[in-house]
């Protein structure tokens, strides 16, 4: 499979303004199949069966999805109930990612005021780009701030090799360009330093052996895929760096929600004096919870840990690994405290994982939320 | 596919004295198929390819090998350059093991004083039979020993459901029977304790998954599969009482090398306080290594973790989770420092994972190997 050298992004709105158009990632490295989500309908079930996910691109796809919304009753300000119904289905598709509520809320409240159908359109559309225009902008930051950490160890190490472990896909198929993450990464490479990246495969959907390997050999990035077993060991032997991952919710005291497994990696990182980051733009905060463990996790279908999905015989299949009658169980986050993160890196820059310092580069946010 | 009540073991001798019969672990729990191993080639490719795997059975299969190494030569005594050579093969199998190396000097030392051909073929068999016997009654213990865990637990708890999560395959299926981390749940469950356990699937092989699953079915014991990623998150949310693991070499100073990953849970369970055993007979220990640093770890086929095997249309596939051109890294093995473990489990009883608390219960072990 090869694309252009520009990469595809992973959400646009096509020429007709009426059909979303995604990569539809469950179907990645593997196959590169475009879906339309034309209705409500159509970006619940994108959302929820993974069609696209990473915190930031769930929140685009729930922007996009409040837009087809409205233009389903043609902007009639008179749906209204109908229109807040729909809003509710988007906000429930997923309960983890506090991208999705907010892009949502969002979109919602720039029609809020507005009566004229067409217009209600047009700004729901508007809100959407400021959206879209938004985190690319937050990403392309974060690599910028992010950067200066691979930079200064490239230094440290006399400019050899700067080995970096990430965990899932925190790369631009979460978001809409640069990737969180990955953003650093890209950053790093472009300004010729000379980095390898441990791949987490992340199962039990394997986001980071199927898209962030794929998404860093589109971009020419040296990494290696290894299980997610395998990343203490590489720690204790002095092959990683640093670790950086991304955040689907991040509280108030600096508590990190992300991919299952994360918090694994955060304490084989304490463990081993090596730096770990989290790339997030602010969107993913949730000023109203005091910490982590009052995040939701999403338990997901069993049968995802049951069986593993792969490419055979020239199309993809799913093999069932365990015995049949063996039940499984599937949270699909789990919660990095603060204490382990060594920074949070945004697109205001860098901070510690603590309120005070969060505060201190998000005043308006922090303002904002408190208030709401 | 079901089996008789008393659990078919995975390994014997056939009537015909020649013949070595060991259960296909590669293709449980989907298929039960029994191979044949007839000489030293056939007893290297089974541990190498893993249709045996687990520290003490890959002894015994080892233990099986000289015996049919020396029956390939009749016994002669002036064939002792093959044998050795044989001997060789069979030790430098897999790498981490020790159980391996122990295995074939014992056996290849009861033979070396004798002279007749005959008596030399029974020599090694006998040696073989104090193998399993040690080793199925080393298993025995440890189940004595450590039920007393899971009753305190039980007690604590007021009854309530004991949760204990375990990693790879530590099982019956592992050893001769019993297993090392599974002796004291079946030990507990025939106790009455009300048990569940948390199986780690671990990738990439899944014998948590595959193995442990299907023997813990087998054994009618509660449990749950669940990603590798997961057990982090089960302890912080209250789900774990108790982690118990296998090893394949213990060193002098307390560390465990086990299956790869095995080291991050011991450090989520030190951080939420949870006990952490290694459970293993003595034949694990290797008193030559100062510590788990200097363990050598194998670094196994890395289309491992490029594919996923599982059951699909009546038989077992293989799928490809990464992209073709990504490369994979496979180390199958990682060391929990002695520092996170809070006892270890074995024949003669529990101690901590210190020299002078292994001393204390192996004094003979520690005289004969630091003799040696």
């Amino acid at each position: 499979m090869t694309t252009n050298q520009k990469p595809l992004p992973p959400i646009w709105l096509a020429a007709d303004g009426m059909t979303v158009k995604v990569i539809d990632q469950r179907r990645l490295p593997h196959e590169l199949v475009i879906l339309d989500l034309m209705n409500v309908d159509g970006i619940v079930a994108a959302i929820r069966d993974m069609v696209v996910r990473g915190a930031p691109l769930i929140g685009v796809t729930a922007a996009y999805g409040v837009y087809l919304a409205l233009r389903s009753s043609s902007g009639d300000p008179d749906e209204e109930p109908l229109f807040k119904a729909n809003c509710d289905r988007i906000r429930s598709a997923r309960p983890t990612a506090v991208n999705l509520m907010w892009a949502v809320d969002e979109v919602a409240a720039s029609v809020a005021a507005e009566m004229n159908p067409v217009n209600r359109i047009q700004a729901a559309e508007k809100a959407v780009q400021r959206i879209v225009a938004q985190e690319t902008e937050s990403c392309r930051r974060i690599g910028m701030h992010g950067v200066r950490l691979i930079n200064d160890l490239a230094v440290a190490k006399n400019g050899k090799t700067v080995n970096i472990l990430t965990h899932c896909n925190a790369g631009y198929l979460a978001c809409v360009a640069h990737g969180t993450a990955t953003a650093p990464i890209y950053a790093a490479v472009r300004a010729g330093v000379d980095v390898h990246v441990w791949v987490d495969e992340t199962r039990p959907l394997n986001q980071g052996a199927r898209l962030t390997a794929w998404e860093l050999a589109q971009h020419g990035v040296a990494h290696t895929v290894v299980t997610d077993n395998a990343g203490g060991h590489l720690m204790q032997r002095g092959l990683v760096d640093l670790v950086l991952v991304g955040s689907d919710r991040t509280t108030r005291n600096g508590d990190v929600a992300n991919k299952i497994g994360t918090y694994l990696k955060a304490l084989a990182a304490r463990d081993n004096r090596i730096p770990f980051y989290a790339a997030l733009p602010s969107t993913t905060f949730d000023w109203c919870l005091d910490d982590g463990m009052q995040i939701p996790i999403e338990e997901r279908d069993a049968q995802e840990v049951a069986h593993a999905a792969g490419f055979l015989e020239n199309r993809i299949q799913q093999v069932r690994i365990s015995p049949a009658d063996s039940p499984s169980a599937n949270p699909a986050f789990d919660v990095t405290p603060a204490r382990l993160v060594t920074g949070l890196i945004t697109e205001r820059g860098i901070c510690r994982a603590s309120e005070a310092d969060i505060r201190r580069l998000f005043p308006d946010l922090a303002a904002a939320e408190g208030a709401a």
